[in-house]
């Protein structure tokens, strides 16, 4: 008899039908004999809508007061799906995330998970009901309100294993699992059997949708097997694990396309100390994150340029930043360009394989596509490319490194939204 | 400096347009200096969609979580209209029943409070903060969630109003007061400037929905002085209060009709000990609610017919239980109307006034109207009439006991529904 944490998204859960549909599921599994903790996301745009509700009462809502707002969301779907589960007999019971013991610190509306009192759980636990916790909230010291984030849901989830000692996280989406690419993208993308934490945080990094990044975060540090699986069929899913030698044998897992960035360079800056500082400070201060950075000697002597990436709701603001930095540091013209992809490849294997690089830029180059910028890590290699060629350069590399008929499944690759 | 607790109800905060309109007003009356609690309900309407989802996911909701759903409708109320006085550029802070420290006993859907730990409200408002109340819910001794059942926000800010020793309790609804009659009914009611508990409770009870019955009990065992008015308008309204001598003067001070009740009439009970025990118990096991209750001699000597009203939605149910207990006990056929009415007159006067119940049966029987029932109380005189001259029988009552023209205002008459 093993104890899992079960994850159900808004899409999962949301209207009556899905509620009852998901009921049964989850009742059928716990007949089998598991002890079960579901966690559950508020209806498919709930959240979105009591936002919205916000704003009319409100030209720039308080955080706590949204947050208090927000929560309503998941409580809502843990009562009506207890409510849906004892009418098929099970015993169930819901818990708001401050009777689930969710301890968080007080940044409203981003909150981070500090601790987690189980007791209340396992006591509900011991009596034999399944306990459906309502995912994204937690409560702060003094007993404020708190809300995750978006995707928060997935880290109430993996916490919560991780703090109940559960055998396994399942994540249930509306995919089948990780992929080696976005099906959508190439239709010869595989479903992985399973990917290490590393990968899988590259991945969410580089813009995969299937699993919350600092979910993944939470597993990795607390080694909680993630199951990602889809809620409309019974396929076995990815399983997110730790590391293991047959995954180390494999150079790249998986390839992911992100189409939200922006591109700036400054050209001609004075190669001198601090210069970087004076391009970057004015930057970060106006809450701008700023992604890859590449410098390069620019063609005059004394000189260099300096290209980087934003966000491309950001792309516009930032260009008018760097522009007044230019002048200040009597740098060159400044060019922006917001239509550009990036692309990565992830594999534990790039650590001990030489030539995978060079492999992707020769594939890339094979079919005339430019490269912009490139960075590199440990385990991936990210490329800046035009926007239009993103969807190519993903089949060409997916045929390069053999995803289809590699010995392992592969990542999944989501354009972020 | 006055502390005020204010109740506004669903209507009073039915979309984000009234709920600004209302926060206009609270931010106003915090300006000239009063420390405010408001209590808020749910936005008109809510409970009952929140209802119905409930019955979509299980046949019988389980009570436990339907108070877990039903307590989202005032946590969204009371978080959209500190939102909307923040916006105003007060500081406002919400609070769940549960953060308001409102302890209940765990009868889910109708928990009665047990206890107010007032710390918390008196923490904000020691720092200038208006303090915005979810009303109607509260929390047992484990941390589950209850709702205090329909009506229960008033009761709520009666009984912080008595916890945090407030000076006054003002209750906003869609009526400028409590009236003498119903003034659909009658043109000729007057909005009293002020009444007593003992008179407010008998009107409740009979029928009048201005104040939630629990309220009214809660202010007059913590004598808490309610100002009933409308949260549409600047009028005056009425306040409910301790008597007084002036108000003892008044020997009736307002009419209430009901026309929710049933008769039920058991004829030749054979007049032996016990044999009222035998017709009633069934019908209280049945989980119905009995009101008037007149035993009478039968023509047959040592016989006795038995009337009684109950509501009319369990008056089929309670007619064949009475039947089979009428053979069971060899009475004699038993007979049923379900058009009745119940008028009352209600007055402290009563009590040191004679001829009052005779005034009152002149004045009807001489527009004919004939009374099928009668029953009495301290301050309250009720007769059941047939339905079709409830209407007439206020106007004729008002007349009688010239309510138009006394000193004091009356009390409303408001059709239960």
């Amino acid at each position: 008899m093993a104890l899992v944490v079960q994850k159900y998204g808004g899409t999962s859960v949301a209207n009556p039908e899905r509620i009852k549909a998901v009921a049964e599921k989850v009742v059928g599994r716990r007949r089998k004999g598991d002890d079960l903790v579901v966690v559950l996301s508020a209806r498919a745009g709930e959240t979105d809508r009591l936002i919205a509700l916000a704003h009319e009462v409100s030209l720039s809502p308080d955080a706590r007061e949204m947050d208090v707002l927000l929560a309503t969301g998941e409580q809502t779907t843990v009562a009506l799906f207890s409510m849906a589960v004892r009418n098929l007999g099970v015993e169930a019971i819901s818990m708001t995330g401050y009777q689930a013991g969710i301890n968080t610190d007080r940044s409203y509306g981003q909150a981070r998970i500090s601790g987690i009192e189980t007791r209340p759980i396992m006591e509900k636990l011991h009596e034999g009901r399944i306990v459906v916790v309502a995912g994204f909230q937690g409560y702060d010291d003094e007993g404020n309100i708190t809300t995750l984030g978006r995707g928060g849901s997935d880290t109430t989830a993996v916490a919560l294993a991780a703090a109940l000692g559960a055998d396994v996280c399942e994540i249930y989406t509306d995919v089948e699992g990780v992929f080696t690419a976005d099906p959508n993208v190439y239709s010869k993308a595989r479903k992985l059997d399973r990917i290490s934490y590393e990968e899988m945080f590259e991945m969410a990094s580089m813009g995969a949708k299937v699993l919350h990044l600092r979910s993944v975060e939470f597993g990795m540090k607390y080694h909680v097997p993630i199951m990602v699986l889809s809620s409309f069929t019974d396929a076995p899913g990815t399983l997110v694990t730790k590391e293991d030698e047959e995954m180390e044998k494999v150079v790249v897992s998986g390839i992911t396309y992100n189409k939200n960035e922006g591109r700036i360079t400054i050209t001609n800056v004075p190669d001198q100390p601090g210069m970087a500082a004076r391009v970057f400070r004015p930057i970060s201060d106006a809450g701008i994150n700023v992604d890859l950075i590449v410098q390069s000697g620019a063609g005059i002597p004394g000189r260099a340029d300096i290209s980087f990436t934003v966000p491309k709701t950001a792309h516009k603001k930032a260009m008018e930043i760097v522009e007044a930095v230019a002048r200040e540091i009597d740098a060159g013209p400044v060019h922006g360009n917001a239509s550009i992809a990036k692309i990565s490849i992830i594999g534990l294997g790039m650590r001990n394989h030489s030539g995978v690089a060079a492999k992707m830029f020769d594939s890339l180059a094979r079919e005339n596509i430019n490269l912009k910028m490139i960075s590199t890590s440990e385990i991936k290699i990210s490329c800046i490319i035009e926007e239009k060629y993103a969807e190519l350069a993903v089949r060409v590399l997916h045929d390069a490194f053999e995803l289809e008929t590699a010995p392992h499944g592969r990542i999944e690759v989501q354009e972020e939204t």
